[in-house]
């Protein structure tokens, strides 16, 4: 052979070229005046990017929409960029193999666009929904199946039952490779989790050449831990899967890494609009192109270059002891000029990096965290807003004061539950520091609050699990049982001591059900650790680990690696 | 020649056949547990009729969708059942001439959907926007819009302006057969009536063989009076028109009629749903299938089989004096089983009219309306409605209690405007005994409320007017004062003789404004008249008169009418 089997550098007729994308919440702030275009300009991005890198198909992770219910400009703007950029003459090189009818089960039109005799598609478009465009109603549709109806985009992964969740792949080919692409739409998490750990949730797989397919799922769920049951763990997917294209999540994780326990990669593509102003959203934004040819995969980082740029910095002010103290005259003025000078310097960062890039928005968005905890005051943030009202996309929100060091002493029930989640998530403590650190926390709380705890059956769950060496096992049922707590406190109000006689009452009587839960989660931890042990070890992988490929990753560039 | 020039019985190819339907409401009542589906049942039964007629196009003259904001259900039906019936293979036999930029000025898309490559359309639909599903918002973007972008509609007649408004043909040809189709979405009635008082209204009309088009023209606009500048005379329309077909009046007058002075046609297909309980509505619902070719039409009623049927029946309980009067014992018993005996009447015919009709919804709408002056008390329409619960579309509002002959001693300003108005609309009365009548009614009005009316002007307006022979214009004058004043005492609550003084001085102050209004209708009337005089006579018109054809109406049947 004159060429390399496996190289990803021309396009060849058994390579899928899949340009991915996900949560692009088109209609994210859409009235507003500064970044009201911004959603619409980058699907309008990543539509030509699929357009002028002829990808086969476009496969969108969930939340296209940012509303349940877009507005008639979002719908209408989205229809036309659909129409504009999916529709021609380009030809499709891929076959359905699969029944489309219940592939695409939400429309009177069961098969995919470009196979519609009415309809010329030059690029289908795939897509799960998220929880911002999730279905709704009697007829349990979605917004997608607006689009779907109109025949220009097909939606899939739509589980119609909210009992169990069988998963039929798509199963594509072009030339010799093979694709199932399986696709689950947003759930949530609590719900998935539990239909997980009860052996709910199936995926089918083609009965002939098993080996052969290369298996991809788009999913859209809280991939990092949101209390114990409100997330999906990688190790819950079927480790038949080659690659997860994980939705919901924001941040731009797109470089696939391996799940060492169940042999597949997971690529994050994060959102393509910054929808709050956290550290995660600002990692640079980018879209991938998936070149997937027999087992092997390439995934081609695209940088989107229309996306609004995001600086965002911590200040902790007591770290600036040589300028000021609480104590020095003028001192909020000297804090205010400090915050200034740190704006202006990511300003100018902003302004350097947006250099040669005419397609990127002027003006960036802007986060100041300041820790003012130590006595210190804040200043007028609507003055300081006024400073750069002409540089910055998000003036009146640029800083953020926050009192991270006393935070303890401002909640109600005053157990410090960030400091000990935060410290329980360090590896390596044994349980029974885990169980100390507990009630050293619970020491904090008067002797009805801990009653309260008890009563919820923390300090028995604690008591079974105590001698396992299960930490994870425990440290998220005192997450739950802290988290479930602190929520029951504050949402009743309660406050006096009869208030809480009256909901320690409440909980005993529905103690049943927290019972249930703990067996349920007990359980399904047991069957997971059995399902290890039934395929002999961890690393070991029937069906395809050695024939899976590498991964490698490029951000524009074109180098690609074989296995 | 072997066949009639003009003979409409076959399709040959330079006819067009047109399928015409207006106000279907889509998604009225669709939560209703019986009604829900009616619209959606009558779109599918249009679309086909179209389909099975091999219509050349259908037009819509407005309110497609009941709500601005059409649900999700609604606007998913709407959309999958025009990719149902209106894409696919057979071939469209026009052409469209003029600028079709200026036609479709709502999409990026503009052109006719059917001559777009990517998508395969056998019937196009053209749309005027009604009052229900106008244009909202800064784009100026109604729902039909989203139908437009997806290529399913072809939204026409959409004015920018507010101020002016210029009406640009579709031109389209059909063999020989030349049909200039207008359009104008809804505006507001008194808008819409001051423009074209301010000759602000221009129908643009191609340079060349000016008299060899048919001239249709779509409007969405209240056609009979509501006040006088609430409405749009058919005197305004241009008149080388040949056809109107007017939308948003929900009675069905489909049959063609000649307005003597323009002389041209009006249709008015009305709704084909009722979303009133009201004796327009219980007409039987048509569509039409128009044929037109050269200077000729044809009507074909098409009566509509699964619209839901509608009977309404007035009582007047004073009309049964042989049966009881208010002090027979019992009467409110004696008047339920009265109402009881009409309700299960109207149920029979009901049933009898629906025999052979499978797809006519089995439970019909039935309103009885009972005039109960006179003494009489109501009965509980809730256990009435029990009673009928098993066969009524509408159990809960069967009965409409009223009080007709009572109603002057009800209203504080006891004129019966009802009575005056019903009266003077009467052909044929002579100015003298408009303002007679006027007069005679408003001696049943308080000296103090006689002088707040004449406060308002009309007093005056009347002897402006009272020698020249503008029948019209008096009587809209009248109906306008009184309305308007009727208006203004309900809303203010007026009931004492310090309320009356008071709102004598707040209209006193506000009269400026009321002169100039009156000024400018006498303008728009005096302009109107100079135009007809200038055309020499009311009868003579230019270009077409003399080849216009004559107008034939059938219902299902074929057989038609030359010129």
């Amino acid at each position: 052979k004159i060429h390399c089997d496996c190289c990803f550098c021309r396009d060849d007729e058994d390579t899928f070229k899949i340009l991915i994308a996900t949560d692009i919440h088109l209609g994210y702030l859409e009235k507003d005046a500064i970044r009201g275009n911004d959603t619409y300009d980058t699907l309008n991005e990543i539509l030509e990017c699929a357009k002028t890198n002829q990808a086969d198909f476009i496969l969108l992770g969930g939340d296209l929409f940012h509303e349940n219910k877009p507005s008639r400009r979002c719908l209408h703007s989205c229809i036309t960029m659909l129409r504009k950029y999916c529709m021609g003459d380009s030809p499709i090189h891929f076959n359905i193999l699969s029944d489309q009818r219940v592939n695409f089960n939400t429309t009177q039109f069961p098969w995919v666009n470009y196979q519609d005799e009415n309809l010329n598609i030059s690029i289908p478009v795939f897509s799960v929904h998220g929880n911002h465009d999730d279905p709704t109603g009697a007829e349990g549709l979605c917004a997608l199946d607006l689009l779907s109806a109109s025949g220009l985009i097909n939606h899939f992964g739509h589980s119609q039952s909210v009992e169990s969740i069988e998963i039929s792949p798509i199963l594509m080919q072009k030339g010799n490779t093979k694709l199932a692409l399986y696709g689950l739409g947003s759930i949530p998490d609590e719900r998935l989790y539990r239909m997980f750990v009860n052996n709910k949730v199936t995926m089918l797989r083609p009965k002939e050449d098993q080996d052969k397919w290369f298996n991809l799922f788009t999913i859209h769920q809280n991939r990092s831990k949101h209390g114990p049951t409100n997330y999906i763990p990688e190790q819950f997917l079927d480790d038949f899967l080659d690659l997860v294209v994980w939705g919901h999540e924001h941040e731009c994780l797109i470089t696939p890494t391996r799940n060492e326990q169940q042999l597949f990669y997971v690529t994050q593509p994060g959102s393509s609009v910054a929808t709050s102003l956290s550290p995660g959203e600002a990692a640079k934004k980018h879209i991938g192109l998936l070149k997937v040819k027999g087992h092997k995969m390439n995934m081609q980082k695209i940088p989107l270059k229309t996306v609004r740029q995001f600086f965002i910095q911590d200040v902790v002010l007591a770290d600036y002891e040589d300028l000021f103290t609480p104590d020095t005259p003028q001192v909020t003025k000297k804090v205010e000029d400090l915050c200034y000078a740190k704006v202006t310097e990511m300003l100018e960062q902003a302004e350097r990096e947006r250099l040669g890039c005419p397609l990127t928005p002027e003006k960036p968005l802007i986060r100041l965290r300041v820790d003012y905890s130590g006595g210190f005051e804040t200043f007028s943030t609507s003055r300081f807003s006024q400073k750069f009202v002409d540089r910055v996309a998000n003036p009146k929100d640029i800083i953020h004061f926050l009192r991270r060091r006393e935070q303890k002493e401002d909640i109600k029930v005053t157990v410090d539950y960030g400091k000990l989640l935060k410290t329980s998530a360090v590896e390596g403590l044994r349980v029974e520091d885990l169980v100390k650190q507990y009630f050293e926390a619970a020491e904090q709380v008067t002797q009805r609050q801990l009653s309260l705890l008890t009563e919820q059956g923390m300090g028995k769950a604690i008591q079974e699990f105590v001698d396992k060496d299960e930490k994870d096992a425990i440290q998220e049922l005192i997450t739950y049982q802290l988290e479930k707590t602190q929520r029951h406190l504050q949402a009743r109000g309660v406050t006096t001591e009869q208030d809480i006689d009256a909901e320690v009452k409440r909980l005993r009587d529905s103690k049943k059900n927290t019972t249930e839960e703990d067996n349920e989660i007990r359980e399904a931890m047991n069957r997971a650790k059995a399902h290890r042990l039934e395929r002999g070890d961890d690393s070991v992988d029937a069906g395809i680990s050695d024939e899976f490929a590498d991964v490698n990753m490029d951000s524009d560039e074109g180098s690609y690696l074989s296995q």
